[in-house]
């Protein structure tokens, strides 16, 4: 397999927007394309990510659309869908593209209005990422299966409510003190323990600052192999690794504190690429709920199973801790435009790795991982970006 | 790029079923792996065609839930969505990971429960596959577009529009025709010239016999690297090449009548196989109505540009002909079961090229070539498969 590197990053501010997916994905795609100093000519393929467009705005078949309102002549354009984790799927196949020698240059990207829809329509089209002949009929919507996940975390684990609820709080506030130094971030502000503690209960134990926001936005990158990208820039950020890991429906799982198709992902893709845990300096995951973090942590390795709460109690996934985990903002503070969200992590660990980030930059990050949840446990895609 | 080959096949019978596209998908699924003498441990990935499963049954995130009902375990397994070419964009991307060395067996289908929603809300949400900003708010759908297209075909190439009726009725005669010896068929029935021609119209000039149905199936198939595909089988049927296409919205296109996102297709595809028009020895094509049948055999390089309707009038594009077009009965009398069609296509191709296609088997098939239009000209998926 050849060498393929990121070689050029955009993104919409993510949050309200009155643009359309098509529009909000040209800003986010021409700036990818200006930043990797390339022009449309040169780029061979588009791979986007978008979930809802259907619902949002009528419209299904968006790639080809994207396509032509950046200029790309005719190329292949194709739409990917893994619920939440679109984009980052959008991504690991534009990536196995170049990778197999079947383009040299291609984008990936993805774009979501997922705003627009308002909350009601908005939970009732995200339900449709369970499934449908058994848990839909039960009502169950995505903070109802989160909510379990920390119901079965406390017990199980033996961690007190109340204790738990402290320990996601400050996941809250963590990834708001990070949100609020990217000018990205869709609620980039600061928010207080006490606030995170004391907001209104949507799924119990999940308030709504356990909850990350629907957001607006769209995202893009331009990956490119070794020879084209040592052309492009200074600074490729590498492909080490890829993984991704599905999962039945709930009720074929054991248990929901664990996420199978997590585990599946992170063996993948750090077997590709010949790396540990350990080794990773920093990492952008799917804090769609606060539980969804502590478990995520503990999944990818860099905290014993049972023991991810510890990593933000000890402040060891802050800025200056030993793995910073969601330097962005997080799905929580930056937000969280579904189809395009994956590459929306992408931007900011490369972002990262070049040095970029300013005041929420991780002192000499060199490896930085990605991983997006999609559904109700049932997708994940991983990958390990390095300098 | 490592070769590869399809060495399992395996289909539902298209028209209307009772069950949910995940059951659906099961048994094209475990039928597919049967064919290719493998069993789920061995399947490591899902590539998966799906386009309307939100509309149809509440289902968005369909490809995970497929994978664990037929046995695969934790595998990456994503959806793709370019309308009705879905299935064939997830075949491709399943090549290229084998191609690449990610994988080494992996299975590509589709599944779509189509008649299930009616002809109103297929209209209204097949009608989603069109530009959002300018174009649904005329109105248009899809027997529209094509039918315009006719429109633009009798006037460009100076055929008047009763010899043009005439022709497209012979079209769905002939793919009738095929369609009566082919079990999997939704309409498998014989139909005559005069009922054809005199059916009621739908989007002038096309009548209810220019248009394919809406259809209930699933199809599926499994890809192999070299190594494994010679154990697995006797008979592998090697990808050629592949190529895909786009184009932006029908504002944006000067002519109609030829497809541009066909026209980069096809260029792709007979450039990575090595092979031209006249190499091809039988081709399954994205007949949706009579003229994009007419339309698809210039593109495809079988027939001058303007001259495809002679293909159907002498003959050429019949079973004996010199370039047999859609034996399966095509999209016409096989059906159209959106985000499987694709993958259908190829199980006749497969079939024709290991000889097993029984009445309606073109002697010394050795190269078919696969067509899939996805949207309003939009999108265009080929392949090309050989002996």
């Amino acid at each position: 397999m050849r060498k393929v590197a990121v070689v050029g990053i955009g993104s919409t501010k993510y949050g309200k927007s009155d643009k359309t997916c098509v529009e909000m994905f040209a800003e986010a795609g021409m700036d990818a394309m200006h930043d990797a100093n390339t022009t449309p000519k040169d780029v061979e393929a588009l791979y986007l990510g978008n979930v809802l467009g259907d619902y949002e705005e009528d419209s299904m078949n968006i790639a080809p659309f994207c396509a032509a309102e950046i200029g790309l002549k005719n190329v292949p354009a194709t739409k990917f869908e893994t619920a939440c984790s679109s984009a980052t799927a959008a991504f690991r196949d534009a990536y196995t593209a170049i990778a197999a020698g079947l383009a040299d240059i291609v984008m990936a990207g993805g774009t979501e209005r997922a705003l627009l829809m308002g909350t009601a329509l908005a939970t009732k089209t995200f339900a449709m990422g369970t499934e449908t002949r058994y848990e839909q009929k039960t009502g169950i919507t995505f903070p109802g299966v989160f909510g379990m996940m920390a119901n079965a975390y406390s017990k199980k684990y033996n961690i007190p409510m109340d204790k738990l609820k402290e320990l996601m709080a400050m996941v809250a506030v963590k990834n708001h003190h990070n949100g609020a130094m990217n000018p990205k971030a869709h609620l980039g502000k600061e928010i207080t323990l006490e606030k995170a503690l004391n907001a209104p209960m949507i799924a119990d134990p999940l308030n709504l600052y356990s909850c990350c926001p629907f957001s607006d936005g769209a995202s893009a990158c331009i990956l490119a192999t070794e020879d084209v990208a040592k052309k492009l820039t200074d600074t490729p950020i590498w492909v080490a690794g890829t993984g991704m890991g599905s999962a039945g429906p709930l009720y074929m799982q054991k248990d929901i504190t664990k996420v199978i198709a997590r585990e599946a992902a992170a063996q993948m893709a750090y077997k590709q690429a010949k790396l540990e845990p350990k080794d990773i300096d920093l990492c952008e995951l799917h804090d769609c709920f606060t539980i969804a973090e502590i478990a995520a942590t503990e999944g990818l390795g860099f905290f014993k199973i049972g023991e991810g709460w510890k990593g933000v109690e000890e402040g060891e996934t802050s800025l200056d801790g030993r793995i910073p985990v969601n330097t962005s903002g997080g799905l929580k503070s930056k937000g969280h435009p579904i189809g395009a969200t994956g590459v929306g992590q992408v931007y900011e660990i490369v972002t990262q790795l070049r040095g970029e980030a300013g005041p929420r930059q991780v002192d000499g990050a060199e490896i930085g991982y990605i991983d997006t949840l999609g559904g109700d446990l049932a997708a994940v895609v991983n990958i390990i970006l390095r300098r």
